[in-house]
């Protein structure tokens, strides 16, 4: 099985996510990566191009999309890895040539982006691939399958939050930058680089998205332009209810996502810091630990898992099951078949959804934290 | 150094907290229990009075009170562990009398009963303390010894809960009965049995109140008339934000009170359910877990431990250092002398405040959810 | 019910233990403490005495027993809080005398003291009891239940520690002084002071005592004349096997008893810090946590138990179980009647095999760690 | 830079260990695997190879380091991933000519095999590496270099345990067949398979190896030939003491390597299954939890660490820093250049180690647990 031919736009010396991305894609041995236009700066584009490797390096990436679309050889799907203003330009691109897109999240860093791209990628007969890496978690798969089957019973309650504490001072770098910076990031601060990842994380797993939400919004940090914590409520057709918490001013929480589901029957729960547990809590009956393939582990998380349980996966793992699951929609895709069963992957409505969430949170904090439909 | 004598109203057979109440009481040797109306039908009151070897029993509290206020042996203390409706009857009836009360919380079923109950309180020569019983951990006091030392830094956010499962589906027993009925249980349900305690914790520890908070409740079990579930925000003067939640239909909840308390300078963590640990993690640095009576006890844990680290000290003894301060308040009071330094307890302003909390969350409740001034 | 009328010998100003057992005496309601020979040093005896509100002070052990067994209301048990070169003594002295005895651990300094006192004890029409209080764990009581009830199916392994770190270094305290030293500690130090709890406990959760152990001691601060940390091996009769670790000189622990049990079915794991959970893990099955009288507990444990689950029971409720356990057994006892069923303490026969437990250790390390039966 | 030429002895279809080299070698992007002699069953061999992409497959590892020492194009290195007693023979064959050998542990089944290897590794220009993989986690090495700083003090204990249940009871499986069998396995049972890596981190971390060890070896499982459970105390120069257990009959226990080391100033704990975390504690001060990257790491664990703290990584990102470690090696030693600083690996020593490890507990357990130098 040849490995797809993967490109990249972005990601190039000093960035963070673009490396994940790369060992991401690597780590099942699913792509090649091939080409790049890794930095806006042609100069660093070529040096970070050189020190990976790739075959062909672009200054921009609308040159890249032309020239790749036009090869035999060139690439068939393109990660997008750049700041959130920077994911609609290059996603548009190289959908309109049918190249697949596989973008770090949030989708854009306006709905007008969204929108347009939306259309774009609707009209495309290219995949759009978006990398909320944690629905990639076996356990996280585990925990979607059980609510499916209604191990919970109806969900009465969905409490899901996302700590850290990396901007509890004003920081200048060029990770902070950009976080912070509206015209790069969007409306959200902490709504959009790790809200969005708590509200796809909770629709991922309980199948159901909110229909209103009430948010508070905060800039803890002296001169901070966008939220660095935010506080919302939720409320779901049918009457379940939630609390969603984002913060990046919480000391002593690395990177805390933690979702905790309860229905009529039982519970969840699940930290990401250890993502190679969760716990099952059915009314009235022992509390049980699941662990990734242990004993009770579903098919629908092992078909994500490598190997035993007690040899823990992680972040990468996470990550790459995303990659692998879009190798594998892309490789049916590309052989006219249907997607294999049991393939998930979080693609454009996620992203809009997202894109929603965080506008109705702004929209509500601005009218003192009243109730909006996302 | 002779015990003080006290009575209870309430804590018959059958009650759970009386016996509680029983135990704190006589953990220290502070107390010695002689008298009681235990019960409002006079044969348990009897039954229940002989089977703890009582001095004295009582068919009613008014009786108890005016019989006790005229023996020269009389109980000097009353413990009040009836349901939420008949706290401000005995309450005001021993405090008229110049009896110390040792009272249950939330404070009253009613707001005029709290009115009516503060102005008594306030005229007697007598004490009150509210057994808000968790401000009697070691770990609570050494958290609120570290915040008022400054060691977080200015406050920002404050995010507490206390989560249950006992209520997941409808349950008939004296324990379930009183609590979802409005009659006796008052406006809250989830809000004023646990809610309180969530909101009291978190007050004690930041020596802070919110100036607003916006709630959503919800009754998930059908034909419940009172919430069993509440999703609360909360703003503090100075731009603090918080998040309170509490609940009684969370399977695998038993009683999961936790608060986290983040400042600008560091975060403090702490759990119910293990109370000799507490987490301190200082920004930029290490976490650092302290435990009772370990490296880095403050005196105000210190003073209300009784063993060494590592030898766990349990929901008993952090109730009885509720009593134990409150004998050092009844014998310094009697005494003519002014309060022990570092005797800490709760008292009226606290059960007002937790009236205040219930009332504000049902009225923003009504309002959808708007902000509301506790 | 009148509380049992207790003396204690021991446990005067600067103690520790003594007022642990005061407080275990108190909690349940079961004791009055009405005399004492609190010190051997007359003038710290009667300040003690009066410190505690002792009705009747004596200056040496002998004379309290003869006094006490005279009265009328004289004591009918004594809780002896000595260092253990003190045990053998008084215990002789109230047991000749038929007055109950509650002694503390380990049962004397001497093999040859235990015998005399074996002796005495055997020929009395008094009860003896040895505060092995771990064994008052209701979730120990439960461990026990369920290995008799087979669901761990046939044991095979026995993984057993106490780590303390309080000794790491050189210190000069009461307590420090006497563990450290032969005269008063006897053959052990950590094996004496903590070994005996571990090796009582594992005994007390299986329900088998080894055939064999192979010790290897230390002492690892300069000038200490007894174990500081212990190592040992042990054979049970039917092959299965264990691991037993005692020391006083690891760092980062504090009272760290933890037991781990396994057979052809299952496991169990269980540690004192936190003693309300107890993993349960039936091979080829999730991990079940059980927590003290939550879902699965066992009328052995309940019937040990104060609180609902979720609000944590310690040391002291552990401890507490003992000396009712022994008021059970008193009581039943002065009235003629059977032991209670379910009524569990140790013994004199516990306290021995404690006793023979040092002594193979000690005589095995100083055979290079040879085999030897205890 | 180019991927090195990587092939591959074992690692078929069916096999476990095979598919974690691969994914090993991969996620840095340091090796490709171009050729393979993946079963000893020819058409197995092929489908796997075919399976895998592979450039070049063999139907035995002799013909395949002959013919790939010959082409241009050939592999560099190879990774044996055979039962024990298939890898001495193979890696003989590659390091004899020239190509580096990563060769999974032990290091073989036998004494006299061992040696023989060891023989051709020093006479070999090509380097020879160990994959005890767990060496390879970041924390594991910030422990090494804290205790090498000596902020431990003086070592004084080691405990270290490998448990498992995999085999708790008799099963039929390729990966239990092999593991069981004196003639595939060695002498060791759980011993060769777990006990291995827990020697071998043990002297990792505290740069020390034990001068004598008696062991108590047992095998539960009726029929089995090796043992399932091993019971070892440890004796270091001068005067360290320690214990290891390992265990694959020990239900709920899944891959529960654990290492905790004490010294005279503090301790460190750490424990596989959620290996992003290092327990500091030194004496006297609160116990400090340290994380992957976060506050406190050392460069020593930053090299090899990829993604920030709270961003779990695993076991196949420990065992890729064994391959990016010995990559960076081997392109030092063909660039003639000297080990780059910092680059840490197992090798032939640790290897020769664990062998004498098994062969002195099994001499031992044959004395009835005396005591043996390794």
């Amino acid at each position: 099985m040849e490995p797809i031919r993967l490109g990249m736009v972005g990601g190039g010396q000093g960035a963070f996510i673009g490396g994940v991305h790369r060992i991401a894609a690597r780590l099942d041995g699913q792509y090649a990566l091939v080409a790049g236009a890794l930095s806006s700066d042609p100069a660093r584009a070529a040096a970070s191009a050189a020190e990976l490797g790739l075959a062909r390096s672009y200054d921009d990436y609308r040159q890249m999309a032309a020239r790749e679309a036009r090869r035999k050889d060139g690439i068939q799907a393109v990660a997008i890895v750049t700041p959130n203003h920077m994911h609609a330009g290059p996603a548009i691109e190289f959908l309109k040539r049918g190249i697949h897109v596989i973008c770090d999240k949030p989708l854009t860093a306006t709905m007008a982006e969204a929108k347009r791209l939306a259309k774009v990628a609707e009209a495309s007969k290219a995949l759009f691939i978006l990398t909320h890496n944690y629905t990639g978690y076996p356990l996280i798969r585990q925990a979607r399958a059980m609510i499916a089957a209604g191990d919970l019973g109806a969900l009465r309650l969905v409490q899901v939050e996302y700590a850290q504490d990396w901007l509890t001072e004003a920081v200048a770098s060029k990770q902070a930058d950009w976080r912070t910076d509206p015209l790069r990031s969007g409306l959200g601060g902490a709504l959009g680089d790790i809200g969005t990842h708590a509200w796809n994380l909770a629709a991922f797993v309980t199948g159901m998205e909110p229909e209103a939400l009430a948010a508070d919004l905060s800039s803890f940090v002296p001169g901070r332009a966008l939220d660095d914590n935010a506080h919302v409520m939720l409320r779901y057709p049918g009457g379940a209810k939630g609390m969603l918490w984002a913060s990046q001013v919480a000391p002593g929480n690395e990177n805390g996502l933690r979702l905790r589901v309860y229905g009529a029957k039982g519970g969840l729960e699940w930290e990401q810091e250890n993502p190679n547990r969760l716990w099952f809590t059915p009314f009235g009956e022992p509390k049980r630990l699941l662990t990734r393939n242990g004993a009770g582990a579903l098919p629908e998380a092992q078909r994500v898992s490598r190997v035993p349980p007690g040899h823990p996966e992680g972040y990468l793992e996470g990550f790459a099951n995303i990659y692998t699951e879009a190798a594998r929609a892309i490789r049916a895709h590309e052989a006219g078949e249907a997607l294999p069963e049991g393939v998930l992957f979080p693609g454009l409505s996620d992203g809009i959804s997202g894109m929603r969430f965080v506008a109705a949170c702004v929209q509500s904090a601005k009218r003192n934290a009243a109730w909006v439909a996302p």
